[in-house]
């Protein structure tokens, strides 16, 4: 660690290192202009709808470090999960810590392939959905998770219009996080923000079991 | 909401809702069976080195899901921030419920426009790396977080071969999670777990500024 905390010669073979402290300054410099100019230009405040999909881990995990933000800050979150019903047990176990600041529903039957019965899960999904319209009801709430929403409208348990229409039409201060791979565009059309979790490399490919602490 | 909790005749056209719960029930065993065969081959426990890159959002958010997660399952978690020295309030103010199972230390001295010191951030990262090895020796610590790693790496505050060495030979049952965008190849190749956050939509785009609870 030694060798990386002073001036390494092997980093600044093109000048002496008060050449590259003075150019670093310069760009740095420059950039802090760009990055200030971009600051000024956002005025407005407004509750987000946030859509995290793609194949990768960490959609519903960023959710949930959202709701630990936004209990840092004070506010009231709520979670309504779709699909995995017992599924994040450490979160939800962590959250007990916030008491009644966070409103935990897992409404899901557990996923699509343990429960095998269409109509089982389209009632879950339709009571998880009543559930959420409730809590986006609640001026409360600053925050609403709507967890693995996605896969519930990608196998048709909810009407797609009904959701997008629900969502968009929300009132103006609540954020809201749907999550789930397979997002459909109907509803990207309307999110204020989309992040797309792509899986570079998996440890379950290796033969790594799912852990607790990590997976669940 | 109450057209999507029943049958809904449109999703259905191609037989009646007896056909339609038969075929879901047989595809969904099938992908069961599938699913059960994938999990007994994973039979590994191994601490994980975990890296969140990309230029989206979601990159620390999910590394502190992922402490909270460990936290809810009786662990203890340590976080190194390399760069946003006075960023993160939210949840730092939110890891104050669990006491002193998270060991928190801001070593950044914010960004590298802000700072516009070479090596002023070179000193900060490396004092942020030796607290980082001094926090992987503690048994006691189930998960560290090295936040925005990658940016101090990416700028060449750190030695990149000594950082990848250390975090290949950490003890085998430390998870570690190194956020940032820009991850290093060296650092990917010896990661288990690598997803990248691809930006689809920012609400930044449409004016909306950074807001409590959602971006700090």
């Amino acid at each position: 660690m030694s060798d990386a905390s002073g001036e390494d010669p092997g980093k600044i073979a093109l000048g002496a290192p008060d050449d590259e402290a003075a150019r670093h300054k310069a760009k740095m410099a420059k950039r802090k202009a760009v990055q200030d100019a971009e600051v000024a230009e956002k005025t407005r405040e407004k509750g987000l709808l946030i859509v995290h999909t793609g194949p990768g881990k960490g959609k519903s995990t960023a959710a949930f470090g959202l709701a630990l933000r936004m209990l840092g800050r004070g506010g009231r979150v709520g979670v309504v999960q779709f699909i995995k019903g017992a599924w994040q047990t450490g979160e939800r176990e962590a959250f007990q810590a916030f008491g009644d600041r966070v409103d935990w529903h897992a409404m899901g039957e557990g996923f699509t392939w343990e429960t095998q019965d269409i109509a089982r899960d389209k009632a879950a999904a339709a009571r998880a959905f009543a559930q959420a319209r409730a809590m986006m009801a609640d001026p409360r709430l600053s925050l609403l998770i709507l967890d693995e929403l996605n896969i519930a409208l990608r196998y048709g348990y909810l009407d797609l219009a009904d959701v997008v229409a629900v969502l968009r039409d929300r009132r103006p201060d609540l954020h809201v996080v749907v999550t789930g791979r397979n997002a459909k565009p109907d509803l990207l059309a309307v999110a204020d923000l989309v992040t797309e979790m792509a899986l570079v490399k998996h440890h379950f490919a290796a033969g790594v079991k799912a852990q607790a602490g990590i997976e669940f």
